[in-house]
């Protein structure tokens, strides 16, 4: 039936999934009711290519809250989830053999679906601080003068997946300064809402007057089962893309959901349920600092402001986290997150998500990572047994 | 809110969409909560990538009693509606240039969506019984040796988009024969249970050991909002598409309507919604076609035995169509259906949609229609006025 499988006995932090008591079952199912009540046949019929009026309008109110600057409805348009969001945009810009820039660390299952565009990946230049706008424009500047197209480019700025980390305010106008003419901003805005205790840093989209594209989601906020989410851009990119054979056929890509979805925002339900998740990942969160510092207190890792995720820095991670697999507990190393994996990028590094589990087993999942640390070989600790890892991707 | 936008006191045959009162707007409400009781949070996670099993297990069963053979559940794979599965079969298969060969006359929106992947279309050569095995056999091999890559060819066999018309078995049988190892046929199968009385033939999918793929929707048997189809093909190429990173990313399609589905199919919804459909869908083509020979005795026509389409043969037809919207009734005209419509293909045919209205309505536009016949010049009765149309597509 769904995704996440699990191996009996392991306290798996591998996985980006939200904790399934924090889903809303009751209130989903309240909201459909009510919506169909309310819109009727409407709610059933092909949909407005760009989204319904009461969830565009619903939406540009609510990112008023969250945001720089809130949208036009106009410039909103429904997806089906924000990696379809992001299928969609690679359908329309890019072509087989195009560059895309990609910042890094990045979402390794949006790595994975650039490929799939055929798409050669390339790291955007980077310092300390992540990406270099300068460099990055030159590197663009350098691919295009070599004949290459460079369509986009292609980040999560805000509460990374996997580091948590985002890029400060300052650093976000020199980007979209640097960048926003020059090249397509893909912004994978998925994380904004989980603000601990926020609020998130305004979207490079709001910053700039064009030039970007932000990936938003109802998966984190509400439940990714829905695969339902927005995109904001320019008025008239959303139109083209409205205007394409799949939407003109199907109308909005997915409108009954996203009816029930104006509902739940409209009627309160979107506001009071974010806020439980806020207090709750936010709980889970230093949960899961607290007895890491404890138990493994030689593991690196930053406190992120928002999201699912910590990135620890152990030397010798691949090995650790084979260790910590035969002492009960999961997590993802993370050269994945890389486009220069094979180069050791992300070796030194373990992806762990405190959102699918609840206290008591973060403690638990914890306890057990200290044991595989404290088991480490010292070469291994030292960072010498960098072997690869077998996993595979998953959501999230 | 909806697509639909019809002019202030036209009657509209030129959309393709269901009747708002036929759509299951309590049945609904009740297998969402009936899902999301049963299923809980399951319903609202990350769902298996290939469709949930509930789903494609009752729609193996389903299938089995529409189609000649019932595929495997591997052999399924849970799409977000037909358009979003031909996009992704193009997307999987296709690059920029390549040629799209289809078969004619083809639903427009598939064209448009097939062009939007940068396609070259063109018809697949046909006689009087449609598509012809051998000489489309020949294009195929006669393109490769020019060089050119000929991934796919798209038609719709089964109560046809626009003509109403279907292929018989044995034209199917020699269609797979011919073609199935040659080229991948992807069969749109839309309109499958919608069959007056009924059965369908059986779809190229169940005659092909391999090498079809078939898109499936619950638009037209349930609602188009929801989007929500399948696509069946061989297991290997399920995988293939279900470890794209779209769907690892993001899990089934369209999850939580799968479940729903799921519900409203093993409860029974679902076949009683569907014999209440055939119904009133049988009922509105007898009641079109009998007003139309009536009041337009002159237009040729074919009675098709499944689908939401008649296809009206009448030379000057776009100066008739014209005529009609002065009238206040509306068609579409054919050409949009045919990739050399600007050659003239499809000029003397008019495509009437009797999905959207009620009896009444029907017979109301048939008056209209057959008055604009009348008025129509005898020059234009002859063909003689093929202007240009200027409508725009719109679903279905």
């Amino acid at each position: 039936v769904i995704q996440y499988a699990g191996a009996e006995g392991v306290i798996d932090l591998g996985w980006g999934h939200p904790d399934p008591q924090l889903l809303p079952v009751e209130a989903w199912a309240a909201a459909t009711a009510a919506a169909l009540r309310r819109a009727g046949w409407t709610a059933l019929t092909y949909g407005y290519a760009p989204g319904p009026a009461p969830l565009r309008e619903w939406l540009a109110g609510h990112l008023a809250t969250v945001d720089g600057r809130p949208p036009d409805p106009d410039e909103l348009l429904v997806t089906a989830g924000a990696s379809q969001g992001l299928e969609l945009v690679c359908t329309a810009l890019t072509r087989p053999g195009d560059v895309a820039l990609v910042d890094q660390p990045a979402y390794h299952l949006a790595l994975k679906l650039l490929a799939d565009h055929r798409l050669e990946l390339r790291a955007a230049p980077a310092g300390p601080d992540g990406i270099d706008p300068d460099r990055t424009a030159g590197l663009v500047r350098e691919l295009r003068a070599a004949g290459r197209r460079v369509p986009l480019l292609y980040l999560v700025p805000t509460f990374n997946n996997p580091s948590g980390a985002s890029l400060p305010a300052a650093h976000r106008r020199a980007l979209v300064g640097a960048l926003a003419g020059l090249i397509t901003i893909v912004e994978d805005d998925t994380y904004r809402e989980l603000a601990y205790p926020g609020p998130a840093p305004p979207s490079l989209w709001s910053l700039a007057a064009s030039g970007v594209i932000r990936l938003g989601s109802f998966s984190k906020t509400v439940a990714p089962g829905l695969r339902l989410g927005y995109l904001s851009a320019g008025a008239g990119f959303v139109r083209r893309l409205a205007a394409r054979g799949q939407l003109d056929s199907g109308g909005c890509l997915n409108h009954t959901a996203a009816m029930v979805l104006a509902e739940f925002g409209t009627s309160g339900r979107y506001a009071a349920h974010v806020a439980t998740l806020r207090t709750a990942y936010r709980q889970r969160r230093d949960v899961l600092v607290a007895a890491l510092r404890e138990q493994a207190p030689a593991l690196e890792l930053a406190v992120p402001d928002g999201g699912w995720f910590l990135w620890l820095r152990a030397p010798g991670a691949a090995g650790l986290a084979r260790l910590a697999t035969r002492h009960g507990t999961a997590l993802l190393t993370g050269e994945r997150f890389f486009v220069d994996g094979a180069a050791g990028g992300g070796r030194d590094r373990l992806r762990a998500a405190f959102s699918r589990l609840g206290p008591d087993e973060l403690v638990e999942a914890a306890r057990r990572l200290g044991r595989a640390y404290r088991e480490l070989p010292l070469a291994g600790r030292a960072g010498r047994e960098p072997d690869p890892d077998p996993d595979h991707g998953r959501s999230g």
